[in-house]
């Protein structure tokens, strides 16, 4: 381990091409994902690439020199006026319960509101394996709307959380 | 009106791009869809023609001659073992009441079935402009799982039903 200080964390807000493995490796450290699911964590950043703004998905990663310390992507639900999605989020393993988790969620709550998004949305499993995932939706003023049992698997529900935002830009 | 006989109506589940359109008008002359849950719909048919059966919408459409007389849009949910999704269901406006919807319901969910999924979702809004959508759902065995106040708008939530189906192939 060097003592050196470390740089700063910087956040951006474009996606690089290098995003798609820099996600792939970010989601499938973490441990929280399965291979179908990183494929897909991956394949939003593809769309991005390829459509820009109009996919739909919106990104927030937390840098720190070259590496990728966490992200998030989230967009807003077609056919709905103010609702938006948090699709993903994932911090680096070695760095949980640091708080970057944190503001990054911070982070989308405010360029969601920004946008005029009233609701952020966000589902999770009920496996034990998401007992952290369902703390940190919860202490940060997510309520529980739904259950929907047998979802993903049998035995493993979808949980779906909302956290109404205050109105910044009335849509 | 003419009294000749109408030719027998047919089903039919690949993608012609002349759909396209005749989603759209199908869709608009409901009177269930907003212009922009139109253009979804739509676009769902056209990702279908550009990706094929991997875009992961599949359809079946009732037709009579050269008209089509209602649709269905469903598919899988990634990320699911057992869990799909009816996308959209539509019935030419002059012909409701007559029971092709539940026509089309059927063949979607046997579809489903021997696909390997147990479980179909579907949603709608709580407008009363959908009573009679909930009531088709409900009258069918899809059971109401969750309601999302203030999903699509203030004051229109959300409503999420499911229905299990017969296991036909294990996956």
């Amino acid at each position: 381990m060097s003592s050196q200080p470390q740089p700063a964390i910087t956040w951006r807000e474009d996606v690089l091409p290098s995003d798609v493995a820099g996600i792939e490796r970010l989601t499938t450290d973490s441990g929280f994902f399965r291979p179908d699911e990183v494929a897909i964590a991956a394949e939003l950043a593809d769309e991005r690439l390829a459509k820009g703004p109009a996919s739909g998905y919106h990104f927030i990663f937390a840098q720190q020199g070259g590496d990728t310390l966490g992200y998030a992507c989230y967009g807003p639900i077609a056919c709905t006026l103010h609702s938006w999605d948090l699709f993903w989020i994932a911090v680096r393993n070695d760095l949980r319960g640091q708080g970057l988790g944190g503001q990054i969620m911070a982070l989308v709550e405010q360029r969601v509101a920004f946008a005029g998004g009233e609701r952020l949305y966000v589902e999770t499993s009920s496996r034990p394996l998401y007992r952290p995932t369902r703390h940190f939706y919860q202490s940060r003023g997510y309520n529980m709307l739904a259950v929907l049992e047998d979802f993903y698997a049998p035995g493993d529900a979808k949980m779906i959380y909302a956290k109404t935002l205050p109105v910044m830009n009335r849509r």
